[in-house]
C-alpha cells in the first residue's frame, strides 16, 4: 500500500475519512475534524445553508489540508442524486459528491439500481463520484465500470456499530477492485477500522462512533492512529490463521537435562 | 484507566508486553523488541545459558527500560514450574515469573489446577506471579486469592492467530478482576491488541504474530500504536452496538423546500 | 408460519428446495432428492438434454411430488437469462424459472442490475420468477416490486459451505419481504438450514452440502429435519439471548437449612 | 457415533438431556420431557422434598424411560458437593449425579479446582459423575483421569442463549476425550444443539431455552430432532467450509453451441 491514498489523481496522507452529523455542537465538530488529521470530510447538504455564503458549519473547517465531501444523503433515487450533487457543486465548489441513495428509511440501506444510475450520470458530467453502496462485488466492478472514482462498500447498516459483518465480502471487493476500496457504516470502533486496513482497504469513514462517544476528540485521535496500525501491518504481511497451534516458546528440557 | 500499567507496584508506559520466541534472528528480535517499546519482555528459560554469564540472547535487551520476565514454558506440573522459576530467579536476577503449565503437548493449554498450586507455592517464595491461564473467570478470582499479581488469560490456543475467541468471558473476567488483566496468547493481528484494550484488558501479550511476520520491526510498531488506539477508546468510552441503525446524516428535506 | 410453503399460489409441504449438480451419479442424486422429501427442485439448463425427450436425469424424479425448476446458471446478462428461461420453458414444460445471472466466474456471485431487469421481464412474459440474488435488503424490495414470487438471497458465496454470513441483512429482508425469503448459497450444514428458519426464512436452498457429503441420502435426511426443528422453533418462538446469565436451577438452600 | 450414548454402561437412545427448571408449572415440565423423549432428565435438589417420599415433581416423571439425574446447583465447594450428592443418593435411589459448583453467585460459572476435587472423592465414593465445567482441554483431561464418567463443558454462561461461544475448544475437547463430551449450558436454540453435534459432541443438556419458550412442548420437540439432525450429519460427514467457492451448477454453454 503506497504511503497515500490517492482518488481521482488526488492524493491525501490520511486513510481515515470523517463525517459530521450527530455531533453535539459545532464546536466539538470542529475540534475533532481538526483532531483526526482527517482530509476528507463529509458534509450532508442539508446542513449547508445554500442562501449564506458563511455557511458556519463549514468555515471552521476551511483549512488548506481538509477537503470537503459533500453526500446526498437524504436523495431517494438517482433524479434526485443528480440534482443534489448539482446543488453541491455550485454551493460548495467541488466537483466531489458522495453518492448516497437510500429509498428504504428505517435502515437507510443503498439502492443499488439507482446508485449506479446516478454515478453513470454524474461520470457524465464530470463528478468525481464516490459511491456508498452495499458490499455486492458485482455491483462494486460495475460502478468501476461506468466511472466510479472509489467503491464505499458497507461493513454493517449504519449507525450500528457492528464493524465488519460483510468481512467476506469486503475480502473479495478488496481483491477484485482497481480503483481504492472505501469501507463505510458500521464502523463502531478503531479496532473494526484496524480490522478494514488490514485486510487491505484503502481508507474508512467513520461517523456515528466518533460523534456520539463521550469524549469525541479522543475517539478520533484513538482511530487516526488504528488506521495507521491497520495500514502498517497490511504492508507487514499478517500472520495465518491457524488450527494447528504452535507455542512461541521452545519446549524446554532444561528441566531433564 | 491509568496512563500506566501497575504489576506489583512497578509501573510501565507500555501496555504491550511482547516474546522474544520465533524471531528469524537475535539481532531481529532485539531490533523488534526495541521498535515495540515494550517494557516487560519474555524469555523462555530454554533460552538462556544458564552456565554462561554472558547470555548472548540477553545482552541485546539489557536496556534500563526492559524488564525481562522468565517463563517456565515446557514444565508439566506445579513442581517443576517452581524449580524452573528458582532457576529463573538465579540465573536472571528477577523473582518475576509468567508462569506456564502445559502438560497438554499438542495445544500447549494450560493446567487450571497445577497452575494455582504452582502460584501458591511460588507467592510464599516471594515471586512476583503472572500466571498463564484458561479464560475461565472463576478460575481468575482463585489466582488473585492466593496473591497473582496479574491473570494472563488466553485470547484463544497460542499460536493460531485467532484473536479474541474468549471473549465472553474476557469481558466477564476484566468485570470482576482487581488485579491487572493480560490478554495473552492467540492474538494475531493488531486489531485484535487494539479489541482488548477496548473492552478493558490492561495489557497485551504478543508474540507469534509479530516473530513471524514478513516485517517484525514494522509489524512490532503497529501493534504499539494499537495497543494506544484501543486504551484510548476504552478511556473515550466506545458508543454502543446497536440494531436500531440510524444515519449520521439527518435526512435532507433541501429538495422538497 | 404457516404449514406450508406458498409461492405463486402453489403450496409445497416441504421447506427445503434442493440443487441437482455436483452429485457422484445420477443415480445417487435421484435417491437423494426422494430422500430428502424435496418439492422443488433446481436443475441447471446444461444438464438437460434439449434435443432428447428422454432426459435421463429428469426421468428419476418424474415424481409427482416433485416441481423442477430450471436455473439460468451459467448466463451473465439479462438478455441470456431471458432466453435461457424460455428454452427452460420449451425443454421442460414450466413457467417457472430460478434466474441465476453471474457475470463474475471466479466467485459466481450474482448480478444485482441484470437480475433486476432480467426479472421484470420474464415476469412479463408470465413468468414466476425466484431470482438468487446478494442479502441486500434494498434489492430484495426492489424485485418484489417488479414481481419476482420470492427472493433468494445469499448466506455466503456459493459452494464456500460457511453459514450464514449475512445474518444481519437477511433479518433486515425478512422484516420486510411481503413475498418467501428463500436462502440460497452457503449453506454448508443441517445446523445453518436450522438457523435460517429459526430467524423466519421460509425455505432454504442446498446442494453443496449434500451433494459432496460422503453419505448424500443420510445428509439430505438430516437437512430436512433440521428444517423442520428450525420451523417449529421458529413458531414456538426462541428465547432471546442475554447478557445477563440465569441459572436454570434455583440456588439451593438446603444445604443451610 | 453409535446410535446409542452409553454413560457408565447405561446405554440411552436420546442425546438430549433436559433440565426441570424455569418451567411456568410442574405440568408443563412434565409434558415437555415426555414431548423432548430425554431419558435423562436434571433435577435440582433444592426442588426435591427430602423429607416427603411422594415428591410430586418427581411422581411425573416416574417413566420406565426417564433416568433422574441430580444436580449440586446452588453449591460453593467440592465439600458441599459431596454432601448434596450423598442427599441426593439418598432421596432419590441413584448414585448419578450432576456435579456443578459455583461460587459465583452472578455469572453461576463452574469452579475447576473444586469440582475437580468433588469428583475425585465422589468417584471413590461409588458415584457415577457428570461434571459440569468451563470448556477447558485440560481440566476434561484431568476429570477423566480421576473417573469421571462424561465432561460437561459449557457452550456460554447458563442461561445467556448465546450457543457455541466457546467452540474452538469444544472441538479440542471432542478431540482428545475418551469418555462422552455433553455440551451444557449456553445452547439457546435447535440450531446451537445441532450445531453440537455436528463437531462430535455425544449429546446436548438443554433448559432455558425449553422452560422459557413460548411453547415448551413445541421447543422440546424442535430440539429432539435437531439433535437427531446433527447426529445424523455427523455420521454422514459434513463438506468442509473453503473460501474457493464452487457454483453447483456448472457453466452452461448452450447458450453459446
Amino acid at each position: 500500500m503506497n504511503t497515500k491514498l490517492t482518488i481521482a489523481g488526488k492524493s491525501f496522507r490520511s486513510r481515515l475519512l470523517i463525517g459530521t452529523g450527530k455531533f453535539s455542537s459545532s464546536q466539538v465538530m470542529q475540534e475533532t475534524v481538526l483532531a483526526s488529521e482527517s482530509q476528507l470530510v463529509t458534509v450532508a447538504l442539508k446542513r449547508v445553508d445554500l442562501k449564506n455564503e458563511q455557511h458556519s458549519i463549514l468555515q471552521g473547517l476551511d483549512h488548506d489540508q481538509i477537503s470537503l465531501l459533500p453526500n446526498t444523503s437524504g436523495v431517494r433515487n438517482a433524479e434526485e442524486a443528480v440534482f443534489a450533487a448539482q446543488l453541491a457543486r455550485e454551493a460548495l465548489g467541488t466537483n466531489w459528491v458522495k453518492v448516497e441513495i437510500h429509498p428504504d428509511a428505517k435502515y437507510l440501506l443503498p439502492d443499488p439500481i439507482e446508485t449506479l444510475k446516478a454515478c453513470e450520470k454524474l461520470v457524465k458530467l464530470g463528478f468525481v463520484v464516490m459511491p456508498y453502496i452495499h458490499a455486492d462485488p458485482v455491483l462494486c466492478k460495475r460502478l468501476e465500470d461506468v466511472g466510479a472514482q472509489c467503491v464505499m462498500p458497507l461493513g454493517a447498516p449504519i449507525g450500528t456499530n457492528k464493524g465488519l459483518k460483510t468481512l467476506d465480502f469486503l475480502e473479495i471487493i478488496i481483491q477484485q477492485s482497481t480503483v481504492p476500496v472505501i469501507v463505510d457504516a458500521g464502523i463502531g470502533s478503531p479496532s473494526h477500522a484496524c480490522q478494514a486496513m488490514e485486510i487491505g482497504a484503502d481508507a474508512v469513514l467513520v461517523n456515528t462512533a466518533i460523534a456520539i462517544s463521550k469524549n469525541p476528540i479522543q475517539m478520533a485521535k484513538a482511530f487516526k492512529i488504528a488506521v495507521e496500525a491497520g495500514t502498517m501491518a497490511y504492508n507487514a504481511k499478517l500472520a495465518k490463521t491457524t488450527n494447528t497451534p504452535q507455542a512461541s516458546s521452545p519446549l524446554t528440557h532444561f528441566l531433564y537435562e
